[in-house]
């Protein structure tokens, strides 16, 4: 029995849950799980429709992206996982989808603006767009300078990837993270719902105002404060 | 048993038609069902997942948003509704969703208008738009004053909550009601119908006139006249 | 045994098929199935949910719109179906619902403009939209009018209730038919099909030019010319 | 056994994708499956449901769209099938379907341009929409014509059909090809998803910029080049 077994299980649940929640056609998207303290994650396959995956299947592979174990090649967009992983060490699960309206918002290079509640009892922050990379870095190693353009937009934003669980990158396509990889994909889902809802409130009223500073505040404390009183103690 | 189990069932069962009706994800809504009589409802608990729910989970609260049964907590948007039932005396099930379009209407901050005969059979005015909240009320007690805030817009708009039973709060999401908790959960649904037709409807023609007057009547009297046609007698 | 039961049976299933295709919610919409010979029509009872209809709860009406058989009372728009039967005799079957583009059109108070063979495979003029009802009709016979209203607008646009077998009510919502209630239902999903990408061609074109003369020509007599060639002979 | 057996299978299970896929409702779309050695293809007879198909009932034609083996009609579309095949040996598949957001570009009469990476994985150019044919070969023999205008829509903009494995028919609705016809099915789902992409993206950013040419240049050579990574080798 693998070492890994734990970390396989929760990529392979989680990966299995973005055709459920609409998130993907064919093999568009990609979450990881990964176990610090042994430092490796585990990934979706590169290729390979979510019917046919297995536990087992989920390549292992570390923070500097060499696989570890796995006989299957590990997604293409694994450098990126690993970046994230390395530097960011509270995040326990990466997902990556190319969902309708996120990725949307991604080609329009904009941020998509907080314009409610919904949003905000996620965090208080326009999620941010990265811009496109320069020619210089795709050339080079993409996928791994993928991961180091989210941190660089994170870094020039002054954001936390603790309160900011989602970007999207520009001309691609949202990642999204968390403790977990259950959680990962939580805000994927939620990440796109967000999006149409922006979409449509930009539709409806091009002058629509952002949410203003106390309700974001309010929000926030109520899920995330130390008198946080949303969901179970 | 308890002598609330008619009311957890009623709130039970109308929480889990929210998913079938594709109004919420993950446990973005809230359903309660009360009893007058009694002075208490049943409402979903906190952060939950709809597929975790069960009847006797269902928490009983007073009309002051105390806690009478039940060990988990309630939904943190238990306030508004036990304002709302405080108030509103013929109020039997509230309802509360961040469905798509609703939501969009909402963070939009404007009514939407009455277009046509979908709308016109439920009740003959703008579905209103309750402004966003002042900033001294959202550092108090805010869920409790989100409930006097729906109070105050039909006030102010001079509408009976038994005619229009449904409201949007800005920058926030819809709440609807009923006599019943599946009433208010089928209100949920129309609400969310009528303004994704409103919002395409501006979109072909950005100069589309509103129901006239006397279609307004029409409809209305055809479902609530006292020479009412509409369903079974 | 019913001397009326095929056409129950027909307008039961055509009912039936309504929520399947996705354009009803709750009792949004009907379906009535004619026999001319018997000068009667079977319909969809009002106010009744789909889920508790069953073919001998379908309501026989005669095209005077009165009730011959049946204990329940039959939909708020049975004197729509009623005049049209009486003065279309080859109309077997009339669908009427609210759905979602369909209803947005009507409510824009546009005719759905031909953008291509899609749409020409059905029918090759636009589909019209019947203005609204002047206030002296409102107040008089409101659904007895309805249907006057629709072959009006038929007889002013010199349309052949044969060659184009839909209609948008403005304000209201369509109104489809054909041979049998089958048929009528078919065309409401087509109708909602061609509504809605006729609206997405003009976001993604606001100078989207009509379908050309030549194309319309072409694409009717493939599926209705005497050298007709389209489905199984 | 009929020797034809085997594209008559492949025909079959890729038609009844189209379906699963929500890429068409009722008899809006057709695939077939050619044998460049035997010089025939399969593919769906015209106006049959879904839901009646087997394999045995794909008929039989050859590139020319003379019927070899079948008793039912073959796809009103057949000879743009026949066309394509004759001209282009390395298509093994062919799909023709009218997809909502396919279409309304179809109808628009634009390019979809190419807006991020989820379209520049399949191929690095704006997908062509080809022209409304002349009046002159629209009274000529049309399906016949179809093939040749989209054969020229290519040699005009100098691309590659093994490169751009689908097309926009200007007032018409979209064909894809590919290697096997499950391919050219997957194709139909991927040019759907990319055109609402393509179309949020202009609605949430007017102004938004084409996918520049070295990212186009890095994710084509990702999947297709000499040192292509994605998928399993």
């Amino acid at each position: 029995m693998s070492q890994y077994e734990h970390i396989q299980k929760a990529a392979y649940e989680a990966n299995m849950e973005l055709p459920k929640l609409g998130l993907v056609i064919f093999t568009f998207g990609n979450v990881s799980a990964a176990d610090h303290t042994l430092g490796v994650f585990a990934i979706k396959p590169s290729g390979v429709p979510y019917e046919d995956l297995s536990p087992e299947k989920m390549v292992i592979v570390d923070f500097d992206g060499n696989t570890v174990e796995g006989t299957l090649r590990p997604s293409s967009d694994t450098k990126t996982h690993a970046v994230l992983y390395k530097n960011w060490p509270e995040v326990g699960g990466i997902c990556h989808t190319h969902s309708t309206y996120g990725t949307a918002w991604a080609q329009s290079q904009r941020d998509i603006p907080i314009f409610g509640t919904t949003h905000a009892d996620y965090n208080t922050f326009d999620i941010p767009c990265a811009p496109p990379m320069s020619d210089e870095y795709i050339q080079g190693n993409y996928e791994y300078q993928t991961g180091f353009q989210i941190m660089d937009a994170f870094t020039q934003k002054g954001l936390d990837y603790k309160e900011v669980e989602m970007v999207l990158v520009g001309n691609h396509a949202p990642f999204t993270w968390g403790k977990t990889a259950a959680k990962a994909v939580h805000n994927s889902a939620v990440l796109e719902a967000v999006a149409k809802m922006a979409y449509l409130t930009e539709q409806i009223n091009p002058q629509a105002p952002k949410l203003k500073e106390s309700l974001k505040r309010k929000h926030f404390e109520r899920k995330h404060g130390p008198d946080s009183y949303y969901g179970q103690a």
